[in-house]
């Protein structure tokens, strides 16, 4: 390492968080996300325009120039001070004060959405679309090698069809949007903004499926989803919200329950290995069911303030749907049978799922695998005589990353100072940031720092610019980050599920915020009474259950199984 | 060629198409379909269940194993016999008879598509959403290209935003769907779900925008948009579509007329390159022009039938929404200006354009580079010593393209002869097709048949299986035929342009179908009557003029321009 070598040359290009620069910071924030804060999105459509904001960008921008002589450990000092500042200096409220007004916060300064016109309604912007683009590439190429294809289902339903599964009208009609005027007239049935598509599906699948020939029957189609929120948060739920549903009828039960699982499969391992989230993958209970199918399987996430995230689901539906629409086809033998189908979805609820689990008070901290950007290269000069030659570097060191596959973005406005890029791309989550100065330059080398390693711990120097070891070096440096936030909020999680032999316990455990753990062979009335005096629910049965027997921790019977308990999203 | 040795060896393994074969492929389509080819959907939603189709489908098989004796000679003879054959015998009516009927059908027996429950809906069915996809692959890569992000806007509007642009409210006030009713409550405001979204864009620009700095700002969205259209037909014209939508906003009219431009150029770059669809690119008449743009660009695409298909469009859009929705930012003297804006879009409804395009009496003919699968491989064997080796040749066949970036597929299926097989993929539009036989697999080579060209003339034995060469035989041979269609469908356009110079002229022109060229200055009210006298409309201004004076057609006057003029989809 060159620490020494480096310092003297860098120690007038890094601006600390300076009062001013937060505060332009926070004049980012829209104005609405400051002042509200709570689970309810407010209504946007009476504000008045914004005001002219450019002076102040522009007196922040030289506020931070003319505190460019501070050093670098004054940096990193100031940094850390601010980490642990008081409010006012941050535009980021820190998530150990107020989880919560963090999230929110981190979703404003991020860029990663916004608020719609209508209450509950989110706008979701590039860089949180691209988050969203990273985790629609993953799974739909799963998707096909698993022989589903993509199609498109209408959005508008017949009123009549969701009343036809007697369980799905009673979950769903409660939150449906109706369209009653069409081509400015009344419409004779109503129709439902798609909440869900098992119902057209089926419409359809019974029209398409005549014989065992045609069977398996798998589809999948990405689209929006209505949803009539009364209490809504970005992304985690909002009104209208965008995933993937896949639809699939099958000859047996056992083909059903195969795909059901393989499915939930799928979805784990994008958990793990792509969004670093160590997921509980487990079977609901019957209170907490899909509302029409006989069995549904769930990855269960824990958030950084250990409240429960379903982060995707996947369900056996049984023969629900097909005898509510008379999905038949005609066996091997000449019998006329139902299907048997599964559905199973994963939706923009889950880029919550990542700010939540990776997150910190610097900002957004995202998993390189679904990072929009993955390396930010950062050129530092202060000289004019320099400016050429750093990002002539910077340039060819972006080639390199670019065409080795790797997701990189160089930031060469000279609006900003060099601190404010080191904050501003920290706060965005990116996973690895390159720096290049003339001395850089000089030694053919450059300073990559990990942004899940705060100050000078993750910063290393002297790395070469020749472009296979860097590529290598990046590519490598990326698993490492990747690795380590799937261990990291690994322990994190484990430390915080209690396992838990008596409701007193699990009462214990759930008021301190943890999930509890604990054998269950109680009754449906009972895990009611658990989430009336608790707030928390059954979240699932885990598939991972630990050997030897078990007594159901609120009746004493025996239980087959532990079942996990969390307060949720 | 190796003709002469091969065709005694195949002799038997081929079945012509049999009435019985037809009565199967005839019982594939929708008991609707056959019943209704009006230009409106019908509702579906009370329809009977379909009748067990498995008992014809395995007559049918065994039908036209009975009649495998026939030789490839009377195959061919009996396929071309049965392309001009009585349409009691067809599964599809032939074009020629009745073009509207014939895409209806090739849109049911390709399953392309189907009918919604609700009037004006439309299933994308597998088959037809990858032609999308293939659609969407190619245009979002250039649209990032050209520095666009994706994003999401929600599909509920206020309606009072649809009011504050007034041609825009004009425009789209009858053909909107309104939500009134949400969680089972009266809303206080009705929304309007979305039939195309810039004043929802405007909203959130107004948000986003404070200086030049800001600019310009550069997002698309692929989603759906609703329109209550009363004359349907798939893919043309549905309530509810899949389009993308990009919208942007820059500091000066010349940067927005200079996006406009690009983005028309990307679109008709895509439709020749692409879709093998020689597009005439010019600007719509102030008549004919976006509810809420300045200027319109187009791309026009003549159909088999000669009418004109809207194709795409980009909008130059002014300030006109900047003005209603006060989107301003403060240019670099400090000053506030509205910023200048464009939109553009392509829908599903190009998906109706390739097909009318380029289908014929046998069905899709799909251009290589949007075709879900552009070479099937259809092995053949007659005795069951055969089967093992013709199996595998033909699945390393396979891995040979698949590897090469070749959408493939093996249709190696016993249900069906191969004749069948023939039939069905060259309905399905797949461009080349792949024969192995035993002999083949004991020479090493393969036949390969093109579907653009029919019968022998199409066909070439003995391409060798070395991998290499086989590959740049298909590579070659799918470049050739994406020119090949390019070439046939601009031959078609140019020989059914007529240049006219008085109205009588135009009149005889449309009257025979055709499109008509010819000078035009004259005013808004002749451009209607020509619409109302004639039925066809001015397509566009082509930017492609012809030299020296012009005098109107109309008028008499001196006109700068050519104008287009043809009947519509």
């Amino acid at each position: 390492m060159v620490v020494s070598l480096r310092l003297p040359s860098l120690t007038s290009l890094f601006s600390p968080i300076t009062t001013t620069t937060a505060n332009s910071l926070r004049r980012r924030t829209p104005a609405f996300l400051r002042r509200s804060r709570s689970h309810r999105f407010q209504s946007q459509q009476l504000l008045p325009p914004p005001l002219p904001l450019l002076a102040a960008r522009f007196s922040s921008a030289q506020g931070t120039a003319a505190a460019e002589t501070a050093s670098e450990e004054q940096r990193v000092d100031s940094n850390a001070k601010s980490r642990v500042n008081s409010d006012r200096d941050r535009v980021i409220t820190p998530r150990s004060q107020d989880f919560n007004a963090w999230y929110l916060d981190v979703i404003a300064n991020a860029e990663l959405a916004d608020y719609g016109p209508v209450r509950g309604t989110m706008v979701i912007r590039p860089y949180g679309y691209a988050i969203w683009e990273a985790i629609q590439e993953y799974l739909n190429a799963r998707f096909k090698e698993t022989g589903h294809s993509n199609m498109y289902f209408p959005q508008f339903i017949p009123y009549s069809f969701i009343e036809k599964e007697a369980s799905h009208v009673e979950g769903f009609s409660p939150e449906l949007a109706l369209v009653t005027i069409g081509g400015g007239k009344e419409l004779e049935e109503k129709l439902v903004v798609r909440p869900t598509s098992e119902t057209m599906v089926n419409h359809m699948f019974t029209q398409w499926i005549h014989s065992y020939r045609d069977l398996p029957l798998m589809v999948n189609q990405w689209v929006n989803v209505t949803r009539w929120e009364h209490r809504t948060k970005p992304f985690v739920r909002t009104l209208e919200f965008l995933w993937q549903e896949g639809h699939t009828a099958h000859a047996t039960p056992e083909e059903a329950e195969k795909e059901a699982m393989q499915m939930i499969n799928v979805y784990t391992k994008f958990a793990y290995e792509q969004a670093a989230i160590p997921v509980i993958v487990g079977r609901k209970s019957r209170v907490e069911t899909f509302a029409g199918a006989s069995m549904t399987y769930t990855i269960e996430a824990m958030m950084g303030d250990r409240k429960a995230l379903q982060a995707g689901t996947s369900h056996n539906l049984g023969q629900n749907f097909s005898r509510a629409f008379e999905t038949q086809f005609t066996d091997e033998n000449g019998q006329r049978q139902h299907v048997w189908q599964t559905s199973w979805a994963i939706s923009t609820r889950f880029v919550g799922g990542i700010i939540m689990t990776h997150g910190d008070d610097a900002g957004l901290l995202l998993p390189p695998r679904v990072a929009p950007i993955q390396v930010v290269i950062i050129p530092i000069w202060k000289k004019d005589d320099d400016k050429v030659g750093v990002l002539n570097a910077a340039s060819s060191v972006k080639e390199v990353l670019q065409t080795a596959g790797v997701k990189v973005k160089l930031d060469d406005t000279d609006q900003r100072t060099p601190g404010w890029k080191f904050n501003f791309w920290e706060m965005k989550g990116v996973p690895l940031r390159i720096e290049i100065g003339p001395r850089d330059v000089s030694s053919g080398s450059v300073v990559i720092s990990r942004r899940d390693i705060p100050g000078k711990q993750g910063k290393v120097f002297g790395i070469s610019m020749e472009p296979s070891s860097l590529e290598a070096y990046v590519k490598d440096k990326l698993d490492e980050i990747q690795s380590a936030l799937l261990e990291q909020a690994t322990s994190f999680r484990d430390s915080n599920i209690v396992d838990v032999s008596s409701y007193d316990e699990l009462k214990v455990a759930i008021s301190q915020g943890k999930w509890a753990r604990g054998p269950w062979s109680a009754s449906d009335e009972d895990e009611l009474k658990v989430k009336e005096e608790t707030g928390a629910t059954l979240r699932c049965f885990p598939f991972e259950q630990p050997q030897g027997n078990k007594t159901c921790l609120m009746t004493g019977n025996p239980a087959e199984e532990v079942a996990i308990f969390a307060k949720s999203y």
